[in-house]
């Protein structure tokens, strides 16, 4: 028997709360799983390599009441996410020993797939209308790196954070050359590749992270004007490298708010995340003054997350961006932390932005 | 001699102040013309019939230094404004005396077209981006109703006021049979006819005025859910009666936060207005509180102005909507003031909504 240690969610957090370790999510190493036997009735046994703690997860700790973008956790199961496995054992078509496969998994360290223990039995009449069904997403093979890159590069540019970033400025920025746009949270997963992407079509680029560590990150990969937002307030550094031509949103709040302003007649606004606001109750949200602005510069706003918008765009994805990794005209940081027991702390500190260090906090589970 | 009386824009009001009747529009009645005389060069004489008070106007008094989504006026000329004018002599082909005619015109009593003193002389790099011309509308032929309906109704749902409800309902609300949608100030030109479009689609509709007055107009034009919102506040009229999976916005403020918190997921929302902060200063302005649910909601927000759209829909609305008002399909409420002597205090009225009354206000320069 080979012990298999667990994430399981055990208590909704307040609205607004940040979840506690050993309260809502607790790390449980009693299990086991003997690998050679455990039945798979037709589907396959993976062990998981890493994981990815992202914002999303968050929402699916809410009280299923509140509504959202996305369906919620069951309490009493293992909390899922985005991550990259390899196959152990096979009983399933199309599924291989070796195999390397990414999408939606548990956190735990080997799972029989497809995983249901932690699946929400999914009733559209008991959802509001739109919301997307998380646990629907199925693991896809991927190809193996060879070597050339890490697979930490699925926890950023190659999974759902360049994803969402990709198909986000194809879809909705549309950005042209010559044009400017304003990156909030530039040192994030999504804002580090919506940056390059911007640099990559001729884009004036202007950003905005909470550290200097980051502010140099964001320099590196190709920043014009890269700023720290606890140094030099949103709307003054905006006021002195605008007016912009649209605006890719991770954090809401006083960027919106300052964005609005440095924004130009027929501009557009992406919205991907309101991180500000994400952990502050209510009461204590930094309240929009410039929201006339939208009707005055007649002003596009589009909230999004990535399933919208990627049957559109995988196939492009795909063809391109896996060999502008591997030309280096993409670049990513990961901050590795190592082993599933610190999977929570990673994850909290992942809500807080609480870490100083630039690159998108993933999680090794186990060595390829 | 005839005399050809005037509004004169003779000072620009500090930025979200009323404009005055005697300082910042004043009334000049010393004006004559020659009405059988007066050289036309190649243009043509006209006289005003009705002009209609618009929300854009106030925008053109402003300092042009503060961005917006149309040139400002010129000070000392006569200001402009959507009209009908009926041509008494012409030297240009295509005009023809008797001719009813729509568009930008003059606030006089007379006119020789197309009018050259209050016009910008427009030179695109010395605005904004995306700046409009407004200017550069000309005055175009209509056709004479014969009493089929008064000419009062090119003040409302003939004219910008119809014709901004109808893009931005096609174009962008697109509402579908059976779906809500709530329409802030439904009782003014651009809401009501909002209102008469989503009930023809069969739409639900739930519509907000300041006044129990308006509260009845907007009932006897179809709607649902009619309500005065200085009597109930927004946010519990549409947590009784939502949730919406449009918003038409006329006004701002309280009205959007609380639409936020009722729209559906992947909904819409058409700002055409903000008339609940256009005259209060910003640190006046209602903060809104609620934006971190336009990307929890994927909604979508779309500040407009009616150039961007005509050009799609121009053919459909002229074939559609005089026909449904011949028909009695659509109504519309003018509230007519005579002379324009009063003219400039309409203005204020209009953009005070102070009028307890419902219906379009027109001020009826001359008889047909």
């Amino acid at each position: 028997m080979t012990s298999n240690p667990r994430i399981l969610f055990k208590k909704r957090p307040n609205a607004h709360e940040l979840p506690v370790v050993g309260e809502h999510i607790v790390i449980d190493s009693s299990t086991t799983i003997d690998l050679d036997r455990v039945p798979l009735t037709g589907g396959f046994l993976t062990k998981t390599l890493i994981l990815s703690p992202e914002p999303a997860m968050r929402e699916r700790m809410r009280d299923p009441s509140v509504t959202s973008y996305t369906t919620t956790y069951k309490l009493g199961a293992p909390i899922t996410g985005f991550g990259v496995v390899v196959v152990l054992r096979s009983e399933k078509e199309g599924v291989t020993v070796g195999d390397y496969m990414y999408g939606l998994t548990v956190w735990e360290a080997y799972t029989v797939q497809p995983y249901i223990d932690s699946r929400v039995n999914f009733k559209p009449e008991e959802w509001a209308p739109g919301t997307f069904d998380m646990d629907s997403l199925a693991l896809q093979v991927v190809p193996n790196p060879n070597g050339n890159y890490s697979l930490t590069k699925y926890a950023s540019i190659l999974g759902t954070p360049g994803l969402t970033a990709f198909v986000g400025f194809e879809g909705i920025i549309k950005g042209k050359e010559g044009e400017t746009i304003f990156v909030s949270s530039g040192a994030s997963a999504v804002g580090s590749m919506v940056i390059q992407l911007a640099k990559l079509k001729g884009l004036k680029v202007i950003a905005s992270a909470g550290s200097d560590t980051k502010v140099e990150y964001m320099r590196g990969l190709g920043t014009d004007f890269p700023f720290n937002y606890k140094k030099e307030s949103y709307g003054s550094f905006l006021a002195k490298h605008g007016p912009i031509n649209s605006f890719w949103d991770n954090v809401g709040g006083e960027a919106l708010d300052a964005a609005l302003e440095a924004l130009l007649p027929l501009s557009c606004i992406a919205i991907c995340g309101t991180s500000s606001t994400d952990i502050l109750p209510p009461s204590e949200h930094y309240r929009l003054k410039n929201a006339h602005l939208i009707m005055k510069k007649r002003i596009t706003i589009r909230g999004f997350i990535v399933p919208e918008l990627i049957p559109q765009f995988i196939g492009k994805f795909f063809a391109d961006i896996p060999a502008l990794l591997v030309e280096g005209k993409l670049k990513s940081e990961e901050f590795v932390i190592d082993g599933i027991e610190n999977g929570p702390k990673t994850f909290i500190d992942m809500l807080k932005s609480g870490h100083e260090v630039a690159g998108k906090l993933v999680i090794v589970v186990a060595k390829e």
